[in-house]
């Protein structure tokens, strides 16, 4: 996702300062944030997952001290570093454990060995866990006491910060709402993670991407179908711009996805009854952005209404993440931001 | 439930001192508590609900005046009280909103009125959070961070504390975990909600019941069948009598409500990933104490290491909770006294 996030000066801006870092599967993005959650820089490097972990950690080191070169600060500005990672890992120890996409990166100390390639103390978190927060921070949550985010992509992501503080878990497992059962049937749709029934196995771009393959399958008639048929690979895009032509099978695979969305939301609404509820991530169709955007998000707050109690029905506020891509390395800073306060107060 | 929990004397007895009121459908229980979660004191007295909330806040106000006496206390030795009460409520405001099973107290500013007949200030919370603090604190879950607990009754009553602190939410409906969904069809059963799909559509006193005749209405031999036949009405303790005795049909609504609540256990160990969770309520099979009890919470555990992710399932503490019917007002005395605490340091 591109940034179109304005910086600010280092004269306009107000320490202590913070760099965040966010792993991902692809590509690695870090930047420095005031102490009240503006960007003063931002910078982006591809991954390289099959270079390994050290190779990995060492970049991510490098990339720290440029963003703070390209903030016109040294490191001894820098009160503390944050690092979103994907999954699965051991928080207070600090290890990537089994990360399905960055799977030669396998029970690695990333914590001591990025802190030792920047020199900077480092404060870890789940990448989806650190979206919430940059939300949260400075995003669409920026006026919540709690919220619940999903971030909708290959996988369902999820993030809970009740009170400011982020759900971790006991176990570094908090949080992990694509795999909530909505469907407890032995026969229900098979999940990525090798479990039935979760919401990812309805709701992510995996999921839609088999819906869409199967309504085809099954003789249903679409523009879909004919891009296909013309050697195009099937991607979640095609559907916001068929349904936006009016392809009636494209804009049912969204609209069924939003229900599924909303079922997984009602559950979260009763366990965490928060402020408000924040979709982020790739397959959010356009957002704001687009009609079809607009409907999805309109369909998700319907199936709320219809299944939530009332009272948190009428009340949580449904809305889009404001960070698009950036509100990873915002949210890890943010979440260092909270270590270091801790620590200093 | 009978009480088999040990008083101490005022003698042993650490103060500072709390009282702790747990209002239910049929009775109202209170006690005084030390500041160590140790009982100086109980007494239980009937609802009554016919009689009005006024009536009902006015004899809870005499009942804690009561017990304050029989710990040889006076109201001045008493640093704050606690009330777990049904919800539906709104608890900033202290007031009961349509509590189903108190029908004629609604919209009743029941923690005012309650302060006045007793004279002491009051912390409120719902009843099942007031249960699972007070296992948190001096129960099953006495060396947690983190737990969930079910209350398995008429109705699934949930609570949550994450490091110590209830997950309350920011309209009082936080952890009503009887109400996620765990099958999503429109076809699914019908929670006495009104809505479907609920945990508690499938694993409550209430859903064991409709199971139950939907069994033998399918012509399922059962020695249970016989009972009903020969007149008696049908309650869940008919299944853990019948099971002791072989009725394999019995068994086996036992074990498949043990299911359910493991898919829902999963539910709430992908939200929030805790240290433990606790069954308690009236519907636990006898609990530890029998060969059924334990059957039950086998199955509930055989489910949960089927369905949670490897590393939380190797983790997580699943077992009965400990205080029995003492855990409503045992953790609205716990409740009253981390409020005091966060006003006094």
């Amino acid at each position: 996702m591109a940034s179109d996030r304005q910086f600010i000066s280092r004269a306009q801006a107000q320490g202590p300062f913070y760099v965040g870092i966010d792993l991902g599967g692809t590509n690695i993005k870090a930047g420095v944030v005031d102490d009240l959650g503006r960007s003063l820089s931002w910078h982006s490097i591809p991954t390289n997952p099959d270079n390994g972990p050290e190779d990995g950690a060492k970049r991510m080191g490098q990339l720290a001290l440029a963003v703070i070169e390209m903030a016109g600060l040294t490191s001894k500005d820098i009160a503390r570093a944050g690092l979103g990672s994907p999954g699965t890992m051991d928080i207070p120890k600090g290890m990537l454990l089994e990360p399905p996409n960055l799977h030669v990166w396998q029970n690695f100390p990333i914590v001591s060995r990025v802190e030792h390639h920047c020199g900077l103390p480092l404060t870890f978190a789940n990448d989806a866990d650190a979206a919430a927060y940059g939300e949260f921070w400075v995003g669409s949550g920026r006026d919540f006491d709690s919220l619940v985010m999903f971030t909708l992509g290959t996988g369902i992501g999820c993030g809970i910060i009740v009170h400011g503080t982020s759900i971790v878990g006991e176990n570094s497992h908090g949080a992990e709402c694509g795999h909530i059962i909505i469907d407890y049937h032995e026969n229900a749709r098979l999940c990525p993670c090798g479990q039935t029934g979760h919401l990812e196995a309805y709701a992510s771009a995996t999921a839609v991407t088999k819906r869409t393959e199967e309504a085809i399958a099954a003789g249903r008639r679409s523009t879909i179908a004919k891009r296909i048929e013309a050697g195009e690979e099937f991607t979640p895009r095609m559907l916001d711009q068929e349904a936006e032509k009016g392809d009636a099978l494209a804009l049912e695979l969204i609209l069924d996805t939003a229900m599924y969305l909303g079922v997984g939301m009602v559950n979260l609404m009763h366990t965490i009854d928060p402020t408000g509820v924040i979709l982020g991530g790739a397959m959010t169709f356009g957002g704001h952005e687009t009609a079809i955007g607009r409907q999805f998000l309109d369909r998700v707050k319907q199936e709320v209404h219809k299944r939530a109690f009332p009272v948190p029905a009428q009340r949580v506020k449904i809305d889009y993440a404001a960070l698009g891509g950036d509100a990873g390395y915002i949210g890890a800073a943010g979440l260092a931001r909270v270590a270091h306060r801790q620590k200093t107060m």
